[in-house]
């Protein structure tokens, strides 16, 4: 069912900061900054050629990431998100396996313009996986 | 400098309830274990296409993943490594701008075989780093 790599999500608690650090210690290449109110975060992405990183820091008091920033104040890995061709069938078989859907359980339009779904990462590890419909 | 998403490795407690995890909720492709005895890990490979998670469990009391699953009993994402072209050109760079290199500083063979670096977490988000030469 998964498919590619889409992006692994990192949270930053200053985004200009890290973006300095990833082009001058890493030679990243890495985008400008995208404001994104809906989803309480300003995000940059970095292009590995194959798959990409986004560093997110929190934006307004509401942001999805905050709490996360709170409980890692120098930052962390934040979620992982694999690709979908259905997210309805993907959905089904979460369900089916027992697995959590985050929110009401429904898809949303994420940071990129695509269905997607977050999976309650006690079902997974630790880890925070993000579906994206593509 | 840093190349493609090599891939992102998740320190799993049980090695094989994550792997029917990843086969029946997400319908991943999973590779065999492998046991790695010198790296203190046993691994699993999800093929992703565009590149990979690893699954690592630990292996003996020297494991250098031991201290992650005491802090993260559930597990959780463990490091991202990214591909360099000389492993040794980055390590200039990277002591150039002050960031750590974890160890002796100097390049290991990694678990597939190739020169690596790990990079302290302090100096990069929170986030353990792996540079492999390719």
């Amino acid at each position: 069912m998964i498919g590619r790599l889409n992006h692994v999500a990192i949270a930053v608690p200053d985004l200009a900061a890290a973006v300095k650090t990833y082009e001058a210690a890493l030679g990243a290449r890495v985008s400008a900054p995208q404001v994104l109110p809906e989803h309480g975060v300003t995000v940059v992405f970095i292009d590995l050629g194959n798959s990409k990183v986004e560093l997110l820091e929190p934006l307004g008091e509401n942001s999805t990431i905050a709490a996360f920033i709170e409980r890692n104040p120098t930052g962390g890995m934040h979620h992982i998100c694999y690709e979908v061709e259905d997210i309805a069938t993907a959905r089904e078989r979460l369900m089916a396996q027992g697995a959590r859907v985050l929110g009401d359980g429904n898809p949303k339009i994420g940071a990129h313009g695509k269905p997607v779904l977050f999976l309650h990462p006690k079902d997974f590890n630790g880890t925070l996986v993000e579906l994206e419909e593509v």
